[in-house]
C-alpha cells in the first residue's frame, strides 16, 4: 500500500480548505493569511485522523507517517518558494530611496522586540539558544496587512506608508542575518562539549561569510548569463527548471554548506534574480506553483504541528509573549523613526504598520522546531503570537489613520 | 530526521538531469522524452544509494523509503496533470471532422496490437489478467513525437498528418476505455474466489458508468459556472487552485469510487474543462506547472522502477513484444485507413506515424506495477519497447515521406 491516492485527496481538502478560509477571511475585513491559519490550526491535529482512510491500526501508522512527512516536504518546498519571491521583490533601490528613517525604523523594529524575547524567555527559565529563537522570531515583519489596509485607506503612498513598506524590506534582510548567526551559533553551542568555543565560532562565521560571498558572486555573474542561454533552447520550461533548481540547491546550500537556515538560500537566490531582466518571468511563474499548490500546504502543515489548545499552564509567559511582541514593535519602529525627525503620532503611525508578523514568523518558528530549538509548546504560542498580531494590526491602523481618498493602485510587499 | 532537505537537492538532480537529457535528445534529432526516459533509466536504480546522503544504514533505510515514496508520490501528481493536459488539448469538434477514416485507423491501432499482446503473453504462460493488462499498454499511441517529425517534414498539415493527429486523439480515447474496463474487471476477477463472478462483473461495470455519468455531469454543468464565479474572487490563484483540486479530486473518485484508472479522471476533468471558456487558462498554467517541476520527476521515477539490464532471460518475449508491438500498430491502423478508401502508401504512413508508444504507454505499464498486474520484469520490457517505438517512429517517417517545404505553425498533441 503506498498512500499515494489518499495523498491527492489529502492535498484537495487542504487546498480548499486553505483557499475557502482566506476568502472568509477577506470578506470580514481580516487578511487571507489569518484565515488560512486558523483553518489551518482547527483542521491540523485531526485531519489525517479524522478522515478514516486507514482500515487497520498498522496501515494507519505507517499511512499517517508517511503522509505527515509528505505535507511536511511539500510545505517546505512552498516556504522556499515563498522566501525565493520575497527575495525577487525586495526592491534594493527602494530601500536606498526610503533612506534614514526607514533604517532606523527597522533596526528599532527589530533589536527592541529581539531582547524583549530574549530576556522575558530567560527570565521564565527558558534556555540561553532557545531564548535567543524566540527572540529572533519577534524581530519578524510582515507588512503585506498593512499594505491592503493603507491600500484601502487612501494612505499608502503617504510618508509613513512609504516608510513601512521601506522599513519592512529593511527588516527582512535584518532579520535573515539575524537569523542566520542564531542558527549558526546555536548549531555550534549545541555540538560543542567545552574546548575551543571560539575557534569554533571563527569557522561558523567563516563558513557562513563565505557561502554568502559564493552565492551572491555565483549570482551576479551566472544567473542572468544562463538563463539568457536557456531561454532560446527549445524545450518546455527549462528556464522555469532552472530557476526552481536554483532555489532548491541555494537552500540545500545555505543549511548543508552554510550552516544557516534553508531559507536564506532561497531568499538570496530571489535576491539575485531580482537583478536580472527575468525577474518579472520567475514573479509570475512562481506565484502561479506557490499560491496554486504549495503556499495553502504550508499553512496547514503549521496547524499540523500546532496545538494551541494545550499551552499546559504557559498562559502568563503566552500573554506577555502576545502584548510585548505588539508594544515592542511599536515602540522599537517608532523610536527610531522620531529620531529621524518624525513627528510622534507618524512614529507611532509606522510603529503600528511593523506589528504583524505574518508568515514570516511562521517560518522562522518552523525551522526553530525542526531544529529543535524550540519545542512544540513555544511553537504552538508563537503561532498564537502571529495570529494576535495580525488581528490587530488593520484594526489599530484603521483607527490611528484619517481615511482618505487615494485612486493609486499599489503593490503590497 | 525528517529527509525534508536531501529531498530539495534530490528533485534538483532530477530535474536537471530531465531536462539536460531532453535538450540533449532533440539536439540529436530524438524527441525529448526518449532522452528524459533514457537518463531515468541510468539514473533511476542507482540514484538514492548513489547520493551518500545517509551517514548510517538504519537511517538510510528509512530515508531511502520516504524519499523513493515521495518521488512516486510527486511522479503520480505529474501523471495526474499530464492527463488532465491531454483531456484539456482533445478537441472533440477534430474528432468529428477528419471522419471515418481517422476512426477506423484508431480502431485498427488499438484492437490489432491489444490482441497480440495478450495472444503472445498468453503463449509464453502468463496470466490471464496480466496479459489482458500488457495488451492494454500496447494501445497506446503518443503522437507528439510524430507531429514534430511531420513538422519538420513540411507534412503536418497533409492528408496523412491530419489522421495520424485525429486518429490519436480516438486512441486516447479508446485506450482510456479499454483501460477502464481491464482495470475494473481484473480487480473483481483477483477478489473473486469463484461464486457469483456474473453479478459481480454487473457491479463494476455499474460503478464505472455511474462514475463516467456523474463525472460527466458535474463536469457539463458545474465546472463554467463555479470557475466563473470563482474568476471574480480577490485572492491568489484561486482559480487555478479550482483546476488543481479537481483534476486530484477526479482522479481519486476515478480509482476509489469508480474502480477504474486514476488518470480516467483526471483526463476526463480535463476534457470537460475543454468544453469551457477557461480551457487555454488550465492549459498555460498545468503546463507551467507540470513541465516545471512534476513531469521530469516522472520520467525518473519510471527509471527508479525498470531495471532494463535484468531481463532475466525473457529475451525472445522482449523481442517480440517490441517487433510486435511496431508491426501491429502499422498494420492495424494502416488495414483501418486502406479499408477506408486510402491508398496503401498513405495507409502505411499513418500506421507508422501511430507506432509511437511514448508517456502514455509508460503512465499506463506504471498503474500496472502499482496495481501488481503486471510484475517488474513485464515493467522493464515495457519501458524497452517504448524506448525503442520511439526511437523508430521519426526515422521510419523520414524514410516514408517526401521533404517539402510548408511554412505552416503547428501544435503537437
Amino acid at each position: 500500500m503506498h498512500f499515494l491516492l489518499e495523498s491527492l485527496l489529502l492535498i484537495s481538502i487542504i487546498i480548499v480548505a486553505s483557499k475557502a478560509a482566506g476568502v472568509l477571511s477577506n470578506k470580514i475585513g481580516q487578511p487571507a493569511v489569518f484565515g488560512e491559519l486558523l483553518v489551518g490550526l482547527l483542521l491540523g491535529p485531526s485531519l489525517l485522523g479524522l478522515m478514516g482512510f486507514f482500515p487497520s491500526p498498522e496501515v494507519a501508522h505507517a499511512g499517517e507517517e508517511f503522509l505527515e512527512l509528505l505535507i511536511k516536504d511539500l510545505a517546505k518546498i512552498g516556504v522556499i518558494f515563498l522566501m525565493f519571491l520575497a527575495g525577487l521583490e525586495t526592491e534594493l533601490d527602494e530601500m536606498k530611496r526610503v533612506g534614514v528613517a526607514a533604517f532606523n525604523g527597522a533596526l528599532g523594529g527589530v533589536f527592541l522586540p529581539f531582547f524583549f524575547g530574549f530576556g522575558l524567555s530567560m527570565a521564565f527559565g527558558i534556555e540561553f539558544w532557545h531564548s535567543m529563537f524566540i527572540g529572533t522570531i519577534l524581530t519578524a515583519t510582515s507588512v503585506s496587512i498593512s499594505a491592503q489596509t493603507l491600500m484601502e485607506l487612501g494612505q499608502l503612498r503617504s510618508k509613513e506608508g512609504t516608510t513601512i513598506l521601506g522599513a519592512a524590506v529593511i527588516d527582512d534582510v535584518m532579520g535573515i542575518i539575524i537569523l542566520s548567526l542564531v542558527v549558526a551559533l546555536s548549531t555550534q553551542a549545541g555540538g560543542d562539549a567545552g574546548g575551543s568555543m571560539l575557534a569554533g565560532i571563527g569557522i561558523i562565521v567563516l563558513k557562513m561569510v563565505l557561502f554568502f560571498a559564493i552565492a551572491i558572486l555565483l549570482g551576479a555573474f551566472l544567473f542572468e548569463r544562463i538563463a539568457s542561454w536557456l531561454e532560446n533552447i527549445p524545450g518546455s520550461e527549462i528556464l522555469l527548471a532552472f530557476g526552481i533548481v536554483i532555489a532548491l540547491v541555494f537552500s540545500w546550500a545555505a543549511e548543508s554548506l552554510g550552516g544557516v537556515a534553508d531559507i536564506t538560500g532561497a531568499y538570496i537566490a530571489g535576491l539575485m534574480f531580482a537583478q536580472t531582466r527575468f525577474k518579472h518571468f520567475f514573479e509570475g511563474k512562481f506565484k502561479t506553483i506557490a499560491y496554486g499548490l504549495f503556499v495553502p500546504i504550508f499553512f496547514v502543515s503549521i496547524g499540523l504541528q500546532a496545538n494551541i489548545w494545550d499551552l499546559s499552564g504557559s498562559l502568563a509567559f503566552t500573554a506577555l509573549i502576545v502584548v510585548g511582541a505588539i508594544v515592542t514593535k511599536v515602540i522599537g519602529s517608532g523610536l527610531g523613526c522620531w529620531l529621524s525627525k518624525f513627528k510622534p503620532m507618524e512614529a507611532i503611525r509606522v510603529g503600528t504598520g511593523m506589528i504583524s508578523r505574518g508568515e514570516v514568523a511562521l517560518i522562522i518558528a518552523n525551522i526553530g522546531l525542526a531544529r529543535g530549538v524550540i519545542d512544540s509548546g513555544i511553537f504552538s504560542i508563537m503561532v498564537i503570537m502571529t495570529l494576535v498580531t495580525t488581528l490587530v494590526t488593520p484594526i489599530l491602523l484603521r483607527f490611528l489613520f484619517p481615511r482618505q481618498a487615494e485612486p493609486v493602485e499599489a503593490d503590497a510587499t
